[in-house]
């Protein structure tokens, strides 16, 4: 914040609140009331809240915790957080998170106004920067997360076989992952149809598996405020031998990137080594990109594109995502990963190149 | 948007996208990408949206689909959406929800970059106007989780008794949600402590429940993209006169309020009605409010405050949401509801006064 002659930052969303609070509920479901957090550039966060949000604000390290009782229609704690905004940075700049993978979490008519009163400017990516290495407490969470999804993985046969609509397999999924421990699950995307899928964000259908199927199940579980997030593939009946290949590639593709996974190396470096083994198509194809940061969110800084050069450091954690084209199908694979001091190390129970068999 | 001078609409959260396109995914549980939609004042909306989503997009009945590989680092869709808003708009003004319960998800540099090229301005609420009144369709949706909640309730003296860890109690009431019907299951909230609770938004711990507790579970559950939400209570073991006559308040208040809603009544009318039954505080206490709008999201338009004089129209649909403290501790209760043409109708299974004992 000095070098950027930043008085304090202004953060609005769960995430970036919670990495300096603590401050877990699922409460941020509801869109009605704002919330706000002040990080000054000395001393301590500054909580402005919503009043229904205070007692479990006061069991974190936070104790300047100003509240209002929200919803306020004709000031929703705009007024208590310009007045904390000046005493707290008397004028000066207040960083606010405004890049790529952002939002501001308020009603545009309120910040056009505090805008109007406080000198807002942007956070110059010092969030991202802070959040995008964990640290070791927080690695252990998205190692916990991850463990706990690979237990449910492993227990899919139990739950999927030819003739189960593609609704009950998401259904008794997300169960097998709150039996094995996860809090709750955020995230559950996949699909099933003939030798792959048309994508990988649909919702399920009701339709049955059928043979010749691929199944894939995509999911971010949380575990104490961390996500893990990887999918795994599954045929049901034989696969195909173009099948069986295209996953070959695919566990080739992530390993590949995983000896790749060492400080120094940049988040394209990624791109570079997986996107020639699943495709001739130099900007890849798809998605978008071949997998992405993760830890409090889903998906997190850095992409792993051509253009990003994020260099990598000890304590990133990454998911390695290549997918393949098959026919008009796709095929996708996940795996989760720490950067170390030398290399990487897998958070998610690596896999072996063999379709398994439902 | 004739009316007020608008040229289109411009949509960037998950309900508002969805409310106009059917298109449902929980993939905007990532943060990364931004998605956008116009609806211009004549013609069919426009999608804006990454090439990710494009093939679920193209299954609604949206035609006119435009896509970036994102995320683009040096434009994350703005020149596509600013040549799509020239195209559609010629100059207009374009509206943006900016109100209560509002925010605009993109990052703000892009914003600040769109507003210089595009005439934004407010929608002047028209979004919340018609996400207020439900369709039958809606209601219907919303009737099917309520439903399945129901049941899921009905079945916690399956997993909740004395010695279980509340985390546990959380967890295996999601499983509930899910093998009673509900596709996920994006809320819950809940405490357990000696005649009451602290407040109705934290996370389980692990204190096993004991003699005396008063457990609550309020979840908002998802079937085919609609919510349900309310609670229900239970006394571990016999529950003391005082927390037997809180509830029996609750019911009063929520009936109370049930009885006084009906087209014509106001939000306001709703909190007046209830308020006196809980406390002696004109203003009521703690939440803030004692219910609100349902629907796509957990929370939606109106609440029920003194300060919103929403009127009520038939397809409305409703939490009513009394709390009551009790020392240092609070009871709150919750039902939904929808406004019909003559008063009002239960969409969740209504409940009596006696509060269950487990």
């Amino acid at each position: 914040m000095r070098d950027h002659g930043l008085a304090a930052l202004l953060l609005t969303t769960e995430p970036d609140v919670r990495y300096f609070t603590g401050y877990l509920t699922r409460f941020w479901e509801s869109p009605t009331r704002p919330w706000f957090l002040i990080v000054p550039a000395r001393g301590k966060p500054v909580a402005v809240i919503p009043s229904i949000g205070a007692q479990l604000m006061a069991q974190t390290w936070i104790d300047d915790i100003r509240t209002w009782s929200a919803p306020d229609l004709s000031d929703d704690g705009i007024s208590l957080l310009a007045d904390a905004l000046a005493e707290i940075a008397y004028g000066g700049a207040v960083g606010i998170p405004d890049g790529h993978e952002t939002h501001v979490r308020m009603p545009l008519a309120d910040l056009d106004r505090l805008r109007r009163i406080a000198n807002l400017t942007t956070d110059h990516g010092i969030i991202r920067t802070l959040r995008m290495v964990k640290s070791q407490p927080e690695i252990a969470k998205i190692e916990a997360a991850c463990t706990i999804a690979g237990r449910a993985f492993a227990r899919v046969p139990e739950i999927a076989r030819e003739g189960v609509p593609l609704s009950n397999v998401f259904r008794h999924f997300q169960m097998l992952c709150l039996e094995e421990g996860a809090d709750w699950v955020p995230y559950l995307a996949g699909g099933a149809e003939q030798g792959g899928y048309g994508d990988v964000i649909s919702p399920a259908s009701d339709t049955p598996l059928s043979k010749g199927d691929v199944l894939m199940l995509d999911t971010g579980l949380v575990r104490d405020g961390y996500f893990s997030d990887f999918d795994r593939n599954w045929s049901v009946g034989p696969a195909q031998p173009a099948v069986q290949d295209a996953h070959k590639r695919l566990i080739e593709a992530s390993d590949a990137a995983f000896d790749a996974a060492r400080p120094g190396a940049t988040a394209a470096d990624l791109f570079t080594v997986m996107n020639p083994i699943v495709t001739d198509d130099a900007q890849g194809t798809g998605a978008g990109r071949l997998g992405h940061g993760l830890g409090m969110s889903l998906t997190e800084w850095p992409s792993l594109i051509p253009t990003d050069h994020t260099v990598l450091q000890p304590g990133m954690v990454l998911t390695l995502e290549p997918g393949i084209a098959l026919g008009d199908k796709i095929l996708v694979h996940e795996e989760n990963i720490v950067i170390t001091e030398t290399g990487a190390r897998f958070l998610s129970p690596r896999i072996g190149p063999e379709l398994p068999e439902l």
